[in-house]
């Protein structure tokens, strides 16, 4: 690991794959600078960890003097990108994909620099809305349809008869013209965009006669140990409170401590070595590992000072028993459906989160147990809703 | 049969199928004027009598008063067709669509009438060259990559591991999206459209709330009895010269005779019904039959007194022994390739076609069978060069 340079170590750590080879584009970095781009498709108003990977990538080059640039998919988001999913995606209006991607732009602002060597920021609509379906066509007959229908997840889709909508099915063509609109050299994505971003590299040879790099991300864990993912709830967001997200981090299995410390803090490599071998040995306490990671993590989007806090209040509540802190928060009084109280109180950011955590067990009213999210729970003045050790609130009159 | 009326007629004579129902279908048009539409990709500058099926039922309907719409697929041109194609079509230049089309429009004459209640005609790239990305996308959206593969001959295709382009993919809803830009009531196509029409019919219901009718028209056989296509070479087509379309009716399998006569001719279903019986019993030569089925095409195309001139040339020929007329046509002399001299001499309109006549041993030279279509010529001036017995040319210098 000592051998290697700043530029190695950038195209090793936290990278699964680059197409077509590690020492190409490790030969072209040094040459020159280049234009290196990441396409997101703004499906929500959060960005979490796992998004954060990419970003951080994106920041190292970013500093060693390439050309970041970050396309919103305000087009594509309207037709829904179909990667890992097992079930056709809602798409999205374009209003949303607009609010969404406002939120996401200052969330970026916190991993990559604005003002020195700034990002280049596009959206895609800006050349989708003008293509038309002459030259739709065109781009669509350089594929075929054996070559889309490859894909796993199109495969599992046909097994399990669920539909593929057309608009879907071309997804990673409508993706792969990004690349040409922008004129890229590299692209960064996830491994589960893997197939969209090679159909980017076909485009660009083809259209271009340009060699695009490819680097795949791997995919990160959530808290409950699958794939992080708005849809199964189990994400720690950017933009969380300092106690949140500490605690979300303190409640990873065991075995993702050393992946989220390589991933997404700035440890050295050396030194996230000699931990997982304390892990091994059982010569550190994996919570200890894991406070240490929360406040690496913490101090990137808090500062040292919250995270120190965070901390201490984490300490507090498991260590002495203690209970969160209360916060009062108005509400409707009566007979109210677990669920959406868990809503109305703000307490869990999608319903799919708030019916996890209720019957994963984490939820009391008044110290009693929620164990169905549609029970009806008597909600009075007064009335104390915790969630976890970490979330608890007061009712008081809305 | 007696007790059909005009227009049941037109419903059950030459039809496959009508969906959803021929009564419904009945019902509809007798309490109104329909639009009823067929849609052209000119892929050549010829039409062939499978071609004047659908036109001849268009003009029944234009003789009882309904909008005839003819759409001329100068942009469904460019993407190409995959119907009843077991390979990937080439597709068209704009440019070659537009001459043909042109081409297309005089030969309809023929058959419409465009004096009286005259069709309306559109070229599609009318509003397929308006049409952006967004809204193709949203077109896709509400069709699966399921349905679309359903289609027998994509399934043949992936089997046979030949390619099918995403674009041709997607034609079926390019062509159904034609329905709606021109509001018809009613889409005429060959049986092997009906997948690309009751897409169509789906794609109505979808934007409009509106039940599109569906008419299929069966597909007729060639002069070799495969399905009569350009690409086999096998066509007897509209703009053919009266000998020329005469002697190749004169060729067609005794068995084609009676479907020649129900859906190219205007004889009456009785006198079909006769000629059909006489056939069976042996009463009638086949080769009487054909004649008089070949005076009643060529008659429509050129007139009465044409046909007369064309039957008394093939009867010259055939019963008298005698040879066809020779015309003298300049050509180069030496050794030339017999298919390119068959080209050169314009006695085949394509390759294929000309490649089939001389291994179907119908070509001689100077009264020598000529077997294989690469066999050097000996062309001098004064050589004749003769197709079966209806063309013969005489060399003279060019």
């Amino acid at each position: 690991m000592k051998s290697m340079d700043g530029l190695e170590s950038v195209l090793s750590r936290g990278v699964d794959s680059i197409y077509p080879s590690r020492n190409l584009l490790l030969e072209k970095l040094r040459r020159q600078k280049l234009r290196i781009y990441n396409g997101i498709d703004p499906t929500s108003t959060s960005i979490h960890l796992g998004h954060s990977i990419i970003l951080r990538k994106l920041a190292q080059f970013q500093k060693l003097g390439h050309k970041i640039i970050l396309v919103f998919g305000d087009f594509t988001g309207m037709v829904g990108d179909p990667s890992g999913k097992d079930t056709q995606r809602k798409p999205l209006t374009r209003r949303q994909v607009l609010e969404n991607s406002s939120s996401y732009k200052s969330l970026v602002g916190k991993i990559l620099d604005f003002k020195k060597n700034p990002p280049e920021i596009f959206f895609n609509s800006n050349w989708w809305d003008k293509v038309k379906a002459p030259e739709i066509l065109e781009m669509l007959s350089h594929f075929t349809v054996q070559q889309l229908l490859e894909r796993d997840m199109f495969q599992e889709r046909i097994e399990k008869r669920r539909p593929i909508a057309a608009s879907e099915f071309l997804y990673p063509i409508l993706q792969g013209y990004d690349s040409v609109a922008i004129d890229t050299d590299v692209e960064i994505g996830g491994t589960d965009q893997t197939f969209n971003m090679l159909v980017g590299r076909e485009f660009m040879k083809i259209k271009e006669k340009k060699e695009k790099f490819v680097i795949t991300i791997p995919l990160l864990e959530g808290t409950d140990g699958r794939k992080m993912s708005k849809s199964f709830g189990n994400t720690i967001d950017l933009n969380e409170e300092p106690n949140q997200m500490f605690g979300k981090i303190m409640s990873i299995k065991d075995d993702l401590i050393v992946k989220y410390f390589t991933l997404l803090t700035d440890v050295g490599l050396d030194e996230i070595s000699k931990i997982e071998e304390s892990l091994k040995n059982s010569t550190i306490n994996p919570r200890d590992a894991k406070i240490n990671l929360a406040l690496e993590i913490v101090k990137i989007y808090h500062g040292e000072s919250e995270a120190k806090n965070a901390q201490n209040e984490f300490e507090r509540v498991f260590q002495e028993g203690g209970v969160p802190e209360t916060k009062k928060v108005g509400s409707k009084t009566g007979k109210i459906k677990a669920l959406d109280l868990i809503m109305n109180l703000e307490m869990a950011s999608s319903r799919s989160e708030a019916k996890r955590l209720i019957e994963q067990g984490g939820v009391k009213s008044n110290g009693e147990k929620i164990v169905n999210p549609n029970q009806l729970i008597d909600v009075e003045i007064g009335t104390i809703v915790q969630i976890g050790k970490l979330k608890a609130v007061e009712i008081m009159r809305s």
